[in-house]
This record gives structure tokens, sequence and C-alpha cells, in this order.
């Protein structure tokens, strides 16, 4: 498989790109093992995942286990956490016969590269990265640890280890994407062509805040679990901060916490958050927190009824988990040997 | 097999233990793939290991040819080299019925461990270590790579995936394993032992200088290769840098070039430096020149003739480092495995 990198200047211009020719790029994403996937990336990432999937594209979800001790002290209900991971994407829609899952501690290849990729990259430009500093700062731990340093380099080895060359993601962590580009560059510019550039896919995630007003966090219990029941949803959204004005607007500049609720109402609805508010308009909170339990619980129901199902063949679902392990493999050992055979005379 | 730590505080106690018990011991050393060995390797190291391997310890010999490209643009002539480190283990001696030679690019479990074990340093401590700012002052880079600042964290995975428990080193890489010693410690306190703190075998280098009379180096060109005839031997010691001073004595602090060529001559000799210069006495640089050219020559005589024996088979020697990158191989994964399961939880 070539993977071309666009010319794409804006959003618009790479889904265009997208829709056009969907077999020419392949996607690296994926979700750290640390908690149940919320609301919050339901509709910040997993929805594009499933969207750029069934559009044509070449998905691969990686699960990066390894990561995890970067900020946290131990790796504690790994096993737990990722095969809720598996439940939710299979529940969601993707499809293992188009995409693939991986973990990281599976595709020995992929850690291989850290050498040449370390190579490329001065420690003024790893000390330089804003995410970097931005992790540190939030981090646990109270030194800077060298893993968390090189951080981006393995995100690196992480995309150009299947040759990803479409990575969705936040505004927030694109300066992180720019060392897999910088280094993709450089070792093209050094070795020869072996890696695309990849393209970065801006995702315009909607502004959902947690049921305590602070960002949602899969660690901060502060989020609506994609997994969770009906009954739960309804409690986890009955807790959550509003303000004194019954009268229901959206204004999330105004009155954050109100609009984050309309929103996510909104979003379950595929509504328009004015309307929504509108139709609640002097009901105050608690006639909008029913309205958000019905949209979400409407709009989930589909999907715990899967995930449900799901649930009781864990042995299938893990399954999907080792086929996806043999073609991450696959694919980073080819990858490995191009970077051998490129960079001369290993054996 | 179980790799204790000795409580051994002088490089005597801890040459009492090895005698003692040499079957306890794993030795990992090794040399860059970066040109010819020459008699500063012989007298600083080699010798050593064969030494060690005769005494019964399990000596392992790391090619590291990944790290070439710390502190190299290319790495070009690998092979070449990698030929020729084989050729100069095996007519030195190394055994590879008892002694275990392979190539870092052949074990990737190796690599595996640099997530866990970079998490357990901090970046003060990488930007601390006295050796990398000297590696980094001698480098011919620009700038400082995150390859170089990590360089010690890659030879913690280097030591600790095969359990190498004694590593002998001059006094000035002595520094860069107290970074492995650390790492094997809070590993062990984290997650449960697995590694050993490996004693370091301080090797009393004799202080051999290049030809030239800058450190000898073998990518200065001012060394004589173990491999030279017997002619580019003569040719190159009689190019070596010497004094005005016609009567010959042997006082490093004050002549150190002169001192240099006697001490050459008195370890191949088996002899007191000062018996060597009081024999050569006014006969002047030329007759010292002689002396030496005359000992290297007989001393490497029987390993000259086997190495050319094993250059005329190099489908043998090359078939060393496979199995050699086999046993390393199941070394490391048996590691990782025991990492894994410490850790908790990895598929």
């Amino acid at each position: 498989m070539t993977t071309p990198t666009t010319t794409a200047t804006t959003t618009a211009e790479l889904e265009h790109c997208i829709a056009r020719d969907p077999g020419s790029f392949r996607v690296l994403t994926g979700d750290r093992p640390t908690g149940a996937l919320h609301l919050g990336h339901y509709f910040g990432s997993l929805r594009n995942r499933v969207r750029l999937q069934d559009l044509g594209v070449d998905v691969i979800v990686l699960i990066p286990d390894y990561q995890v001790i970067t900020d946290r002290d131990t790796a504690e209900r790994l096993a737990e956490y990722t095969d809720g991971l598996l439940l939710d994407y299979l529940a969601l829609g993707i499809d293992p016969a188009r995409s693939t899952v991986f973990c990281h501690s599976a595709v020995p290849a992929l850690n291989q590269l850290m050498l040449p990729f370390l190579s490329l990259v001065s420690v003024a430009e790893l000390n330089r990265n804003p995410t970097v500093k931005d992790e540190i700062a939030h981090s646990r731990q109270s030194t800077v640890s060298g893993l968390m340093l090189t951080y981006p380099v393995h995100q690196a080895a992480d995309i150009l280890s299947c040759k990803g060359n479409l990575v969705p993601v936040g505004r927030d962590q694109a300066p992180h994407l720019e060392v897999t580009r910088t280094i993709a560059r450089r070792f093209n510019e050094r070795y020869g062509q072996v890696f695309p550039e990849p393209d970065i896919l801006l995702s315009a995630a909607p502004l959902l805040l947690g049921t305590d007003g602070t960002k949602m966090s899969k660690s901060r219990a502060n989020s609506v679990p994609l997994s969770a029941t009906a009954d739960e949803t309804a409690r986890l959204i009955k807790g959550a901060t509003t303000d004194a004005d019954r009268h229901i607007t959206y204004d999330p500049d105004a009155r954050p916490n109100v609009s984050s609720l309309v929103l996510l109402a909104a979003l379950c609805l595929d509504r328009d958050p004015h309307e929504v508010a509108a139709e609640i308009g002097d009901g105050g909170a608690a006639a909008l927190k029913r309205t958000v339990t019905d949209a979400v619980n409407s709009h989930l129901a589909p999907f715990r009824a899967r995930r449900a199902e799901y649930a009781k063949d864990l042995t299938y679902v893990r399954s999907v988990l080792r086929a996806g392990n043999e073609r991450a493999n696959a694919l980073a050992e080819a990858t490995l040997d191009e970077v051998r055979e490129a960079m001369g005379a290993f054996r």
C-alpha cells in the first residue's frame, strides 16, 4: 500500500481528499486503557472513527497499554479496561473485517523504531513541545520522567510503524503530531523515502464539560460512561452542576454548565442546541436534566444492547484483539525491514 | 538462572567473588561496530573478557549496531565492521560454545524494555549524567539528540534484558552504569524483584596513547588495529610521535608519548616498563620503535594467524552471530515475560 500525503491545507480540503479516495488513507488512532470511554470520547472521536471506516479508510485503533505508565504509577486494571475498550469499539460499529485493533505491548517491532527516531529529534525540540509541557504540569508525578519527555517520539513510532498517514486529533494534540511529521520528513531526507508525513485531521470536538463543570475525563469520575446503565446515566446527569437561572438558554460562554447539558441533548437528538434550550424554556434544571437523560439513553440504547451481547462472548471479543495484534505486527515488521534496508546494512 | 548481586565494595573483593563462584556471574560487554579493534581495546578490555570466559563466567558480547547512529550520521560499513569484530573475537579466544555474541538489531524484545525503563528515570537525572555531558561535548553532531540523552537507558535495556549482573567498564563509563543500577533498583522496588543490580567491574585500562599522542580511538586512525599486518604495524609505529630526548625512560607524566610506546612493548612482553626502557637506554626513538614493533608483532602473531584462518570461512563466522542472536532473543523474551508479569496484566 502506498501512503501518499495530501497537500490539503484545511480540514475541508482534507475531508474532500478522503471522500474522493478513502482507500489511500490509513488512520492511526486509539485510547489509553485507563478507564471507561464516555460521551466526550463518543462525540469527540469515536463516532468519527466509525465514519471514516464506513467511508472506506483503513482504520487502525491502538490501545497503548505500555504508555499507561507514562502518567500512572502502576498499570492496575489494565486487562479490565482493555476488555471495556474492545466492547465499546465493537458495539459502536468498529468492524474487525475492515478495521484493526491492537495493543502496544503485542508489537515488538514498533519499539525498535525508537532508536532511529530518537536520533532524529533534539532534546531542545522535545523540551519545547507545548503538549509535553502541559502534560508535565498536569501529571501526578513530581518529576518529569524520560518517558514523558520522549512521549511524542513514542507516538511517532506508533503512527509510523504502520505507516498511518492520517491522524485525527483535537487541537491540543496537534503539536505532538508535528514531531511525528518532523521525524518522518527527516528520516526520508536522510535515508530515503520510507514514511508518509501524516496529515492531521483536526477534529471539532464539541465542548462537553464533566458533571462537576471541569473537563470531562475518564480518570476524574465526572463523565457518563458509554457503558453505564440507563439508571446510572440518570443519576450521573441528575448530579451535574447547573446554575441558579431557571430559564434554560444555550450560551456556552456565560453559562458553561447548563450549555454543556443542552449541547449533550442536542448532539444525541441531532438538533440545534438553541432550539433544544428554547423548548425547555422555564422548565429549569430539572426539566433540562430529564431531557438530557432521555436523549442520552435513547441515543445509546442500541449501542448498549449490542455491548451487552458482545459482553456475553469475551472469548470472541479478545480474539478480535489477537487478530489485530497479528496484523499490526505484520505491518510493523514490514516497516522495520524497510527502515533497516534504508539505513543500510543491518543484518 | 539466578543472578545475585554481590556486596563487594572493591575491585579486589569483586574479583574474589568471581573466582569463588564464576557460574553465578553473567557479563554484558561489547564494542560498537564503528571501526577495527586496536591494541587499546585489547589490553583495556578484550583480554579481560576472554579471562572471565575462561574462569567460567557467562560472557555476552553485544554489537550495538543500532546505537551507531547515536553519534554518526550514517551507519556506513556496518556489515564490514561487524564481520571484523566477529573475526577479532573468535581469534582472541571468545568461544561460541561458552560465550554469546549478538547484535542489537536482532533482539526486538530488548527495546520493549525502553518504555518501563524510561518511566523510571527523570530528565534531570539524564541531564546530570557526566558521561552524557562528555559525549555531547565530543559529538560530531551540533545538537543533542533524544537518542544521546537517553543513551544510558538504552544501555540499561542492553544489560538488563539478558540480566547481566557484571559489567566491566573503564572509570569514565561508570556513571552510565549507575543509571542501569538505579533503573534495576527502582523497577524491583515498584514491581517486585526481577532484575539484578549489576556489579561494576572497574578495569584498570593501561594508558596507551594513539600514534599522534591523543587518546587512541578507532575512528581517529591513530591506533594499531589488531588486524593490521606486521608491515602495517611497523609503519604505524614508525610514524608515532616521540620527543627530542634520545635517552629512553618510562615517565608517563613528563614523557607521555615515549612512555606510551614503552608501556605497549612492556605489555606485549609481559615485563616491567622501567626495565624495557632501561634496556633501550640511549638507543633513541628508532630503537624504541623497533622494540615496540617486534613486541607487538610477536605477541599478535598467533592471533593474526587464527584470524586469517577464520577469515577464510565467513559463513561459519556469521553463523556464530546468528546462534548468539537466537540465545540473546530467548533471554530477552524471558526477561520481558517476567517484566510484563511483574507490571501486571499485559496480555
